[in-house]
């Protein structure tokens, strides 16, 4: 156990954020890697929040572990995504790999509190792997390897020489040859390590492999990773904007001046702010509002397990894709409209404000939306589910 | 009790509703009374709804009465108004008179299956009390009075001769003196028979008179009846807009021709319609997620009866009214939107598809959408709750 | 020449419009012919505006009609809608026409005042043509025929029996076997008498069929018929919103009444309908100056006649595309916002202020407007004319 | 002159551009002063473009000088804010100051090809000035001084001792006392230099001040400082978004790859890329049709020079305002939704795409859009001008 009570664990988390908040806005500036974060992460035991009571964990369905996300994400969406992001490779041992795989990696991430990265991005085929007699030897550099940089273990897939599909494996950080690239530069998410790994002949063992998802072609629980990953992107997105909202109206109350010609006194109560600020309050609600309803559908999703039928999955699939179109459009909205109720002055780098606007621009273009509002639209004209993709 | 199970109810409201369907599109293009209809919600038992088993009702939640409303009106907004307004002229008996009264007028309406219409317009202030021995003599001409004609029981306001308030009361619809005027002539909602009535020489008596709220004044209780009449406004619109979504989707799929440079088979498959639909889905399932949000904390408000703070009030108003923004800007996107996915065709009168339109921008404007805009704004960004009124 | 000076002329046009004025609103609720207003527009000599001065005309250019256009289009959508079709419809023996056609049919409509309506609708093939020795025998039913009630001559498309295309001929509106359904019931343009026309046998002479464009199958100037087509639905459109907005204008100022918590005195003050309005005005006026750029191209474009080249043609295609998306979106909001700013009363049928969102939704479907932001879009991206169609 | 012909000065100020565009992006990342490229500007002539061709200039209208601050806006926001300011400064003198100080001054300016920087913010009223013999005395600390670095003439203004109105003057910005802060930091326009200037007991003699427009108070010609201040803000905006439009079509075009469910086999033929561009090319195009509009009317109200009225004024601030409107919201949606059709990879450092978002966001907040809106709906609704001010 993480902690002796609900109330005790949230006190981890709140204690945890408070630290993490006092540089966000200085790591943000400097990007890399937020090396003491993570430490701290590792050591509140929150990275076993998933984990069975008898590992130390919480047993945490995802509901919970997205409302952290989320939490974290108010003061700090790199960090934010980190923290889902581990969730979502240690769910890939049970999405992809056997019952022993799960109890070991579950069991050696628990003892060690080892953060877990990714070098796993689908849509970039660029890395191989040739069959050897104890496993696999992987070659080739992957992109977007979000918390690659200072994990303990990473997911990684890489193409079958052959053809014949992909393998996924877990292995050891440090394994010799994996070179991991620091060389992350976008504008925004800036401290999510979300650059180049590099394997140079990387040994892969038979029993890091998660292969036994192949055994049936007609199972779906493992395509099932989609929806967690997209409802970690949700989460982090939505906390940047809830964030930035707040900010702002701090701001607003003890900063902004009246408007020359506003006959008001105060910003506070300039009429166009305070419809500005109800105005996007509604959009925050709306995606909070259809927040719950996703996350209970996942949280159902994910209990089936291998039960789950295509058409559970498809229906999980609409319900976080219309959250996703609410919480894009109105992060988007928030992050850049903030500024209208605050003024010029609060363009000062000393307040660096403008990095949750960076941060949800870069974050919003995982997967374009425009393809989930596609998605839905098939779904409630046609009657189609997503096609099952690594995005929907 | 309207049914024995839950499921028999449904069947009840179900086969109302398929009744109601028929004509509602010759209906709306009459306008005047629903009298057929209103016979037939008579009949069904559900004006019960809200009344204990002990008198044949089912002690039906806003919630589940919400719900109903919402259901009637994607097939008829009229009808669904006059539905929810018959509970929240009942309901006015409890928020305003005495225990004697509310089983008095529970068990008489329930006994008789009687329909409640309103003459309570507290922005009206053209009718008269003028106080008598045995109650109070009413004179004067009320407009806005939704439900009025053919119901069995009236709710009225009238403003006290001597200024010193409002009389608030419940006649029989019959009362000698009473003209119901069947004056409604807006393009929208035209079953409702909103229109005005008047009260010559109207005789109420001290047994009919709601003043219970009146003993103590910082009892908020009474004024959580704008919280009910904004929900059943929402679950009016909202279903509204639902009808329309469902009623455009079957005429894409089976009506509309594909577009001449669109270079596809079907409207069906057109890229564009299929990316509208995606769109008004999403804010469809954002007014529907909020309606759980706000539903909710409707019923809890209303639970605490007498015992509501100020507070509890205020948040249940801010609740209601971030619904009514998504839903208010949802239906008039909805039902103006919908004639792009369906094409010029859909224009023709045998269709009648602009009574949602019609329906939606008249219903909207029961009291305006940019004050319950700023209302939220003044709560999120300066705490302040909505200022106690007939409409927030 | 229809009247001594500029000035004079736009006499003509005002105490027309003015006349006009006084019945939209009843005619718009009866619907079928504006018989009367259409003499009217016979007697005022307006029909000659694009003739030559030699035939008692004012060889107006297109910027010029399509002004008279708007102007009516404020008071009348439907009226309007006939008044630049009989443009569309003698600019089409220019078109498609000899020489000696074009001064055929100048001459006899400007000696008679003749009026001109269409049975063309190009989307609709159901009107075939069988060679005879004389000309054409034409038989079928033609749907979408605006104007063709009333109307002295009648500019018709019927498809060639042999499927080798199109013939296109005007001839008398009283030609024997013509019948003129009367049956258009759209719920908006109610007056454009936009149903269906008969052909029963119906006896076409060589000296009608306009086939000049034929002769020379790269001779676009033909095609530029859409632009026209497009620019009337413009100016329509845009005059319709003015009106409204105009309309609405006055009212907010006389009518409505200052919301009850809005500490403002009178609705005109409220500092949200100001904004309302601020915001529908910038739209109103984007629109006006995209048409003064789409209307200066579109008689540029004019005057080469068979010039044109298919890349100037390109250019008049995207200027007018772009100014009605402008229109269309700025139409649709401003006929739906206004009742915002004029609230609940405004919805009364003694003002039918719904007429305008009625006619402005109606014209607005015409052709899709997605396809139009389509065509721009392949347009500025990948340097790609709008396919020459009817609708672009 | 600056240039023999026409076509002559658009060669200069193409091959200006071009210079400017080799270093606009890392510039922007460096911030501080374009020292190099304010060099080029004095070195071109440009600088003289507004003065009469007897001092070698080319007597250009505001059109022109607008137009060249959009192109040069189009690669570098930055150095055209400095651009355009540098002609508003110059056009002080002949709003406040005698024909005298305009010949001096124009004079001078032309002679050494002198830039001009203002420290003149009017909401900073933190600057005093104190009467002497010779003049004024200056003391204080002024913010939001653009392009007050490396300038050769300074604006300034000051609030006089005794409360009586402000003293505006020109200074070489050499003049012992100025300090130039160099303490910019917005995270836009971040070549701008609009940090602060700090003056120690600077200066100022009798004929540096402006103040012959004190002598007639309804004399508003000075106001008409506003709509050119107003109108460089549009242009500079509309060419960073017009430059971010461009820019992003040919990432679109060479670099972004299909969608992997999108069945298309390039970026460029994907119908929702295609349609953003379409939408995003019509708000251009509106924005571009509104400043035609309003140039000319800045261009006439500046032509009438002293004889201008309020309401030849009020007529000139309401077109500006109508086009800033458009702008501002064109500008911000471009620079934010280019992404969206360029993908993930186009937040890459090496690109520093998020500069135009910047960039316009920064710019956008010089006054606030909202009371813009504001105006516009009190001249609309109530036929009142906006209040004369520094912004409206």
């Amino acid at each position: 156990m993480i902690a002796e009570t609900k109330s005790a664990l949230q006190d981890v988390v709140a204690s945890l954020i408070a630290e993490i908040s006092k540089t966000a806005s200085e790591r943000d500036k400097l990007g890399g890697t937020a090396k003491k974060e993570r430490d701290l992460i590792r050591k509140s035991g929150l990275l076993r929040l998933a984990s069975p009571k008898a590992y130390g964990g919480e047993k945490a369905d995802w509901s919970t572990i997205l409302h952290i996300t989320r939490e974290i994400a108010k003061v700090d969406s790199s960090v934010a995504h980190l923290f889902g992001y581990h969730f979502l490779c240690l769910a890939s041992v049970e999405l992809y790999g056997t019952a022993e795989q799960v109890s070991h990696f579950t069991k050696e991430t628990a003892e060690n509190d080892n953060f877990w990265g990714n070098a796993f991005n689908p849509l970039d085929i660029h890395v191989k792997a040739k069959k050897t007699a104890n496993g696999w030897l992987v070659q080739g550099k992957k992109s977007f390897c979000s918390g690659a940089t200072d994990s303990d273990r990473l997911l990684i897939s890489a193409q079958k020489e052959d053809g014949s599909g992909v393998v996924i494996a877990v292995i050891p950080s440090i394994r010799e040859g994996v070179i991991i690239g620091n060389d992350w530069d976008s504008f925004g998410q800036r401290q999510t390590d979300s650059g180049s790994v590099e394997f140079h002949n990387v040994e892969v063992k038979h029993s890091e492999v998660l292969e036994a998802f192949q055994i049936n072609d007609d199972n779906v629980f493992a395509t099932v990773r989609t929806h967690i990953a997209q409802s970690i992107l949700i989460h982090v997105l939505l906390g940047t904007a809830e964030g930035a909202f707040d900010v702002a109206k701090e701001y607003t109350k003890t900063q902004t001046r009246p408007w020359v010609t506003s006959n008001v006194d105060t910003a506070a109560e300039d009429p166009y702010h305070v419809y500005n600020y109800g105005e996007l309050f509604v959009k925050l609600k709306a995606a909070d509002a259809l927040t719950k309803v996703s996350n209970e559908v996942l949280d159902k999703t994910w209990a089936l397990k291998h039960e789950v039928t295509f058409e559970q999955r498809g229906e999980c699939s609409i319900a976080v894709a219309t959250t996703k179109v609410q919480v894009v459009q109105t992060a988007l909205d928030v992050t850049s409209r903030i500024f209208q109720v605050m003024g010029a002055r609060s363009t000062s780098a000393q307040y660096n404000f403008d990095r949750y606007w960076r941060n949800v621009r870069t974050h919003t273009l995982h997967d374009p939306i425009d393809y989930k509002i596609r998605d839905i639209g098939q779904y409630t004209l046609n009657n189609i589910y997503p096609e099952i993709s690594a995005y929907s």
